[in-house]
């Protein structure tokens, strides 16, 4: 597919506000899946959040989280011009842009500053490359109209950002070659982070080495011409002893131009078979094709069995640990454009079986109980006290980690979902049969039953809506559970069939089967009360029945926590994002087009969307209900999560900015599955359009079943093509 | 018995201090079941919690907590000298006592104030009719040393103190043939309080009448001769409508002299069954027999099927409700000295099984679970939003109503013991046996378990401990249940020898038997751990392992509550009260000695005692294990509650002070089931003493199965002896 003509594929940014530095910085960032560099400027340090942050390496300091590396920050580089340092957000520039080819993932910038003697000009472009995921390249660019005296220092700033930091016990500087090296050495498992740097210059400098207590800098001073270009290559390259394959650790470099022509064609491979063309709304296809942008960023390509976080590469916001986020909504979007991506993920999922088995095994339960925020090898980096109060500064106990059991469903929703929608069973036999009867053995040891009575029950649960906690027979939850029970009996009949060596018995299998079949009947599934309304949970009926915005106004600090025991939201119906709705999204034929309906209009008013995973399940709810125009601004909210900023960026006392990756796939999801309306009959892909008023056409590809198909959709017909 | 000479009965309070004004209500207060009459002095008013407060009438003011009446003053009397008022607290005196004759009742106050022309006397007696429950008799004396022109002002203060009120929506006062009355009419119900007053005095005086907006009032005018006692009698009746039998609410006056002798006399038949000698300890001696005063004062003896409220008959605090302190602490001192007071207390839950039967149902339980707070009807007072929280003034949602399951328990552990005590089964046949079944009924309907598992439990509680909410598997109230289960097995074999009308079949009997057994075997009953130590719950072992003092020094504030989901004890192992040490003592034979010393070692020192409920619960197991010395500072603060002040008045912001009839019935519970020994075997009364060392000689009665013995034990010998 060629690239969409009526689209730009940039963001651009004029002047600078301080105020915009911290969302910038999510909302410009570049990335390969290996790392993550903020959309900050070269001159930033750790006090503007630069950073560059790791996939799937993670360290813990004394009783601060558990979260991802920053890498020593091989782009520093700033200014000085006659003696005097040109930088922000310090010295206030006459112009200043920001921008970004969300197309081929390149990161620009262009600084005018006055300086007493005239004006000095920087330009930059840098990309985390996409060729080759060790390295990022840069341009830096000065040019000034009089005769400058000119240093650019340029070199590696250790000094990073770290949330629950520092990470490095202690970072050793080198150069050797004119190549800036430094290896930080992590405190928890003292792993390392090798990140070195070379530079070329296309002009005569002097140049001199300047070694910081945090820093290894080298400085290029020249005198200026008053006319010329004076361009800086930079290569970056960034390792860890993580990375078991890459024990060579050298820099990388290249012809400037040469590198970023590979890389741009990474990217224009990807959009062949992810861009979605719409006509007739170029704003809902500027963000959604954005919002695909940072999921390509962030996906693992070069290594099998990483998975994405819930903030994805953008920073150690929320630990950089894998939530539910993926599978429920980031899935979707690897399975229709690049299934091998979808693959790694739920690899990642089985990598982790053990972790998911010892949580179990910690909370007395069979099975696996995967962690809500999943770090390498499983490791749940939930913490008991997840929130802070900011009426008295103290940890919170929350549930998040020890009630909320929806997550093992969740992993066993991929994996059925990857072998459904691929055909390819591998992942199934490759240990993803094993992880979903673990899960359904999980579940079969949270059933209760009252003694005398007969429906099984899950008590003690905090389903997707987080504010209200410890809660019993939460509707999403026990679906899940029955949902998953289902899968293992499929999955036994697969075994049986297959006769694998790990069970050994047919006898034991059949068993399994009947125990599993047995739960998936008994199971207690909340229905539809005289109204058509399915409660939450028990009790819900019962609770305040108040309007967001009524219990908005009961805050008494801006940052409070809504749930927990006493949040203002926990005793009354608000809700903070689609629950029974996520329920009816995932299973709609449970119920009567209807009960969608009646459900649909009850809830909504009564969710507060605190989280970016709401929005885009009443979107796409919405459209199989023929209402893609209540879909609409859902769907938007969703793709222009981080394009547009404003998000929730505190829960209590503790900060969860950064990108929105699962609103970014909930917005793909809502596009493709609501708007277009794809559905899987009899394995044969079909669509049922609702498109909004405006929208006059769509166009983009998936696959299923091996094969990839073109989709256009029109308001007068539809075609679905095998390519 | 005669009375103890070595003691006289008093307490005294010289001077007048203003921070003591409300403790000292509580300490001099005088009653007689039906009405309370707080210890202040009768020129106070509603600033100083005055209060005549009456058992068994609730009222409830808009969204106020529902709270027992207190009645219009009648005692209300103030002094004019030379046209100006002497009184306190706004005027200091020269000297001032206060005085309690325990013995019999009588509040006494004596005030001299030096006025410009010279010293002026207030003496005054009063006491709470314990012949007469409807009457108070007072004596207001006043002598002068100078010819002084005195106003005396007495009558009725219809301005109330209240917690949740106003609680009377009009007051009407009247004056006919010098009888002042006022009728006031509560909110809720309309009910009426008629209080009216007579005075006579023993010399000449000009007589005013004054009617002020809220009082009734004459002014008594004369001119002192600067020797003579001049004396007012006066005497004060209080009905209500809720009191069906008394439709007379005339005036009783009597001769006052005459009226102290029946009163008196009351109070000698009362302690002659009830006195605790003690021989080598005045001051426990003091103490004990002070505890048992209150005790006497708050009996409910005029009326069938009336209880005792947790703060007696001091005030609307804890909203003169009903909790299982009457069952758990005070029942054994009335079923020792006056078992027909016991009587009137289990009546009172048979009566309110209704009430009971509702709450089950209302929380989707069988049976009957009763109010936490209970009110007439059984009526469950307890607020969803029992504490206020200190930092942002908000409602905390508590558990107290919905899930401390223990209370049904100990309904039925009361009506057990009477009947095993008394050996009069009246109580079991009126409705007891009833009771009895439909708790076992309601412990039945809560149990759950596991799919494939065995074992029944409870989960989702509170146990007396409450600064841990929503546990399961707690172990005092899991043993409860199997007391109520094997409770109702004894009852229906009674039933079935019987035959009474109300469970025709035998059949049905069997099978109701067969399922209480089989509760009885299959609940879950925690044992000790490899160290001895028994799970107070369900992951207590898990909890922070600190000291009280440690966790004391975390408070941010002084009132804040300690419980609750983020209190600073909820999520350490500190205990609000004695839990595994309350079921030890009511089943030593549950364990080894060596169990239930290592579980009294373990736990003790975890406990805040931050309930009057607490100490008395680790002093009698301390006895039983052969410490007095450990047990004897555990009665002291029990029988010293409200002798020595010093208890937790608040929770959150929430006023909880008053009197503390459970501590007084634990510190009973101490010196007789404890101290000395008491015990019944094979239908005997025994004795196992283990006197702390000071103490040479106890001497009491207790009654069983209708008899009284006397009990004397020395050091060197004891006697059980029929009286």
């Amino acid at each position: 597919m060629e690239r969409i003509e009526e689209m730009d594929w940039n963001i651009r940014k004029k002047g600078h506000d301080h105020e915009e530095i911290t969302w910038s910085g999510n909302r410009f960032l570049t990335g390969n899946g290996y790392m993550g560099i903020r959309g900050t400027l070269e001159e930033y340090r750790k006090e503007q959040l630069a950073a560059v942050n790791l996939a799937g390496i993670y360290d813990k300091v004394g009783d601060g989280w558990r979260e991802p590396l920053n890498a020593p920050n091989g782009l520093y580089t700033y200014l000085k011009v006659d003696g005097i340092q040109y930088r922000l957000p310090e010295k206030e520039p006459l112009k200043h842009e920001c921008e970004l080819d969300y197309r081929h993932g390149f990161f620009r910038r262009k600084t005018l500053w006055r300086t007493p003697r005239g004006n000095v000009t920087v330009r930059s472009e840098r990309f985390a490359d996409a060729a080759n995921v060790h390295r990022i390249g840069m341009r830096y660019t000065v040019t000034a109209d009089f005769h400058a005296e000119v240093e650019i220092i340029t070199g590696i700033d250790g000094d990073v950002w770290d949330i629950h930091g520092p990470h490095y016990d202690a970072i050793e500087f080198q150069e050797k070659d004119g190549v800036l090296s430094a290896e930080a050495i992590t405190h928890e498992k003292g792993d390392s982070v090798w990140v070195s740097e070379r530079c070329t210059w296309n002009f005569p400098a002097e140049v001199k080495l300047k070694q910081e207590e945090k820093a290894i800098l080298r400085r290029i001073i020249f005198v200026t011409d008053g006319d010329t270009d004076y361009i800086v290559d930079k290569w970056v390259s960034v390792y860890t002893s993580a990375d078991i394959d890459s024990n060579e650790k050298s820099c990388l470099t290249d012809g400037y131009e040469e590198a970023k022509k590979k890389h741009m064609d990474c990217w224009e491979k990807r959009w062949e078979h992810s861009e979605v063309y719409i006509e007739g709304d170029d704003a809902a296809m500027e963000a959604l094709n954005y919002s695909l942008y940072h999921l390509h960023c962030i996906a693992p390509r070069h290594k099998e069995g990483l998975s994405i976080a819930a903030r994805g590469l953008s920073g150690q916001t929320y630990k950089g640990a894998v939530f539910w986020d993926t599978e429920m909504f980031m899935l979707d979007f690897f399975l229709d454009t690049e299934p091998e991506v979808a693959k790694s993920l739920m690899k990642y999922r089985i990598d982790t079986l053990s972790g998911a088995r010892e949580k179990a095994k910690q909370y007395g339960y069979e099975g696996a109980f995967y962690a809500w925020e999943s770090q390498e090898g499983g490791f749940d980096a939930c913490s008991d006290y997840n929130v802070t109060d900011v009426f008295t500064g103290r940890p919170m106990r929350t549930f998040f980690r020890d009630k909320q059991y929806h997550i093992s469903a969740a992993v066993v929703y991929g994996i059925m979902r990857y072998t459904e929608m691929t055909g390819d069973y591998s992942l199934l036999r490759a240990g993803g049969a094993e992880t979903v009867l673990e899960c359904a053995k999980f579940y079969h040891s949270l059933l209760y039953k009252k003694v005398g009575g007969e429906r099984y029950e899950i008590l003690d649960c905090i389903g997707p809506d987080e504010y209200h906690e410890r809660i019993n027979n939460n509707g999403y939850t026990n679906r899940m559970a029955k949902y998953t029970f289902e899968s293992a009996v499929k999955t036994l009949k697969l075994l049986m069939e297959e006769k694998p060596g790990d069970y050994k018995e047919e006898a034991d299998l059949l068993s399994l089967e009947a125990k599993y079949k047995d739960a998936a009947e008994k199971i207690y599934i909340p229905q539809p009360d005289e109204n058509g309304i399915i409660e939450q949970f028990e009790g819900y009926s019962n609770l305040e029945n108040v309007t967001v915005k009524e219990v908005r106004k009961r805050l008494l600090h801006e940052k409070e926590y809504w749930g927990g025991a006493y949040g203002i939201a926990s005793h009354t119906k608000v809700i903070k994002q689609a629950d029974v709705v996520t329920w009816l999204n995932l299973f709609p034929e449970d119920f009567s087009t209807d009960i969608l309906e009646k459900n649909w209009n009850y809830y909504e008013p009564r969710t507060e969307h605190g989280s970016s995973l709401s929005a885009c399940m009443y979107a796409i709810l919405a459209c199989r209900l023929g209402m893609p125009e209540k879909a609409y601004p859902f769907f938007l909210k969703s793709a222009a999560a981080d394009l547009a900023g404003g998000g929730k960026e505190w829960a209590g006392l503790v900060y969860i900015g950064g990108t929105h990756p699962a609103a970014a796939g909930g917005a793909y999801m809502t596009a493709v599955k609501g708007f277009a309306g794809v559905y899987i009959e009899n394995g044969t892909v079909k669509v049922k359009p609702h498109l909004p008023d405006t929208w006059r056409k769509m166009r983009f590809q998936i696959h299923y079943l091996g094969k990839e198909y073109r989709i256009e959709i029109t308001k007068d017909e539809t075609s679905v093509l095998p390519m």
